[in-house]
């Protein structure tokens, strides 16, 4: 029983109206993984980086449970880097800066040792790339989780749709909902998407919550109400890596395990948010975790007798 | 043991991607007498119309329990006319006429046989206006919610922040929140406005639900995810007059039931949405808003248990 994680690991450069960072450690599979540890000691990891990566960050991940033995390291060569600036209202950004380099040509290997995988996380990347995870795979996981982004929908939308058959659940925003499915109302657009492979889809709104459908269910958790967001990025990873972890602790895939998980996604999700980069999810307690989700509980919970 | 609405009752011309009416009623009283209809049979109305307002209606809000005799009827006047049209998103709207009409000079009166008041609820008007009817009171209602919106922040913000400190609730969406507090983040303006008089904040947000605060505790509920929004008109007023309905059935205003108030409300604001103008909050029965209702519980309600 494991977690495998796919998805960049990477630079990243922030400036939101609250400061401004230097080169941090960012990438979906870095959010993800370390939102998940919080839930799972056996997460696999499949990545790759230059060898300008610091070897600090890979202890870390170690320490939070992340075998490495997956990421690759490309000798002479430089990581993925991104460069974003959010505006004042912290739902639009504009991308100053994207350096592929080593994510070019990322082939991934899934180690031998990671191949009894039963809960599988792929982090947005090229789609011909999460194909080529789900291929070496010997055994179907239990449960495929795809991410993606809308600028896969305008230059790869044909391997996307082939990829999306292959998998569980999708986890997509209400932008890339209305895009992929040419639907305004977000319940006609999951309809469509349901249709589409995915029997599970997860839209997400970010600060006004996520919805969660299967074919005959709708679910919606919201976001906790903060006084400041201080830096979005790495929300929606942290959200699904807090899904994905969840479910792999708890071993059961059910539409009523899913509310829970989605809503212990939130709770990573809002720790996320509250500072620069991957800051507040490195070495929070069990506690601080439990006292969010009461926190998401009190907020939605009330009792009504009918009839 | 009353209930006492005050607002407009108008002509609405209405225009959305789905169609567009002539002359229909609406006005802020008239939805949320309606929508308050379904929980009290005890609804006194304040509010003037031009002798052009159809006698049909006036019957059908008396079969809905609305008292009329409040409703003052001007000879030789026209009733207030509004006309607009939603853009695609249905999210925004533009206004193509304002007809003040009978509103220009409102005197609101209060029949000596509406005075046993116990819930007021003041919908959108001038706050001059608003502040008129709370001073005919003889004695202070257990209960009074105000609307209002960005308008009179603009042309008439002393005397709004006058009323505002006369009330208990009061309810705006995030935009007016935004503008009235001078924050961006909802939690820090609720945290300005409960200085400003209010002891319960509610902030409507549309598609995006709703959030009750007050002091020490805050409550979301969703808003029911539908397949199309037909005709958005009416529906915050919808929402108040459930909200307050479902108070003064059940007499209990502490923080908890205000939590079940607004699940109330958020349903008949889901009723309104269906259709154009009232038409869908005419003839609901019981069991309608029973199941509407459940739909809400079915939404969010789900079971974690912690540590």
């Amino acid at each position: 029983m494991s977690l495998l994680v796919v998805g960049t690991v990477a630079f990243d450069a922030i400036e939101t109206p609250f400061g401004k960072t230097d080169k941090i450690i960012g990438g979906a599979a870095t959010y993800i993984s370390l939102a998940s540890s919080y839930f799972t000691n056996k997460i696999n990891l499949v990545s790759v980086v230059g060898d300008d990566f610091p070897q600090e960050s890979i202890e870390m991940l170690k320490k939070h449970h992340v075998n490495t033995d997956g990421l690759q390291v490309k000798k002479g060569e430089k990581s993925f880097f991104w460069s974003g600036k959010y505006h004042n209202d912290m739902n639009t950004r504009d991308t100053l800066v994207t350096e592929l380099n080593v994510l070019a040509d990322f082939n991934p290997v899934v180690p031998a040792s990671y191949q009894d995988c039963d809960f599988l996380m792929l982090g947005n990347l090229t789609p011909a790339v999460q194909q080529k995870v789900i291929g070496q795979l010997p055994k179907r996981p239990k449960l495929i989780v795809l991410d993606t982004m809308n600028f896969w929908m305008n230059v790869a939308l044909e391997e996307l749709l082939a990829t999306l058959k292959m998998v569980d659940v999708l986890t997509i925003n209400d932008e890339e909902a209305r895009i992929l499915s040419k639907e305004h109302s977000l319940v006609k657009a999951a309809q469509k998407i349901l249709k589409m492979g995915p029997k599970t889809l997860i839209i997400k709104k970010g600060e006004h919550g996520a919805l969660l459908f299967n074919k005959d269910q709708v679910f919606f958790a919201p976001a906790l109400p903060l006084e400041d967001v201080f830096d979005p990025t790495g929300a929606g990873d942290s959200f699904a890596g807090g899904f994905i972890g969840y479910l792999a602790k708890t071993k059961d895939i059910s539409f009523n395990n899913m509310k829970r998980a989605i809503i212990f996604g939130s709770a990573m999700a809002s720790f996320c948010v509250e500072k620069f980069g991957t800051e507040r999810l490195i070495g929070l307690t069990q506690k601080q975790v439990d006292e969010r989700v009461q926190e998401f509980i009190d907020l939605v919970q009330f009792e009504i007798e009918l009839g």
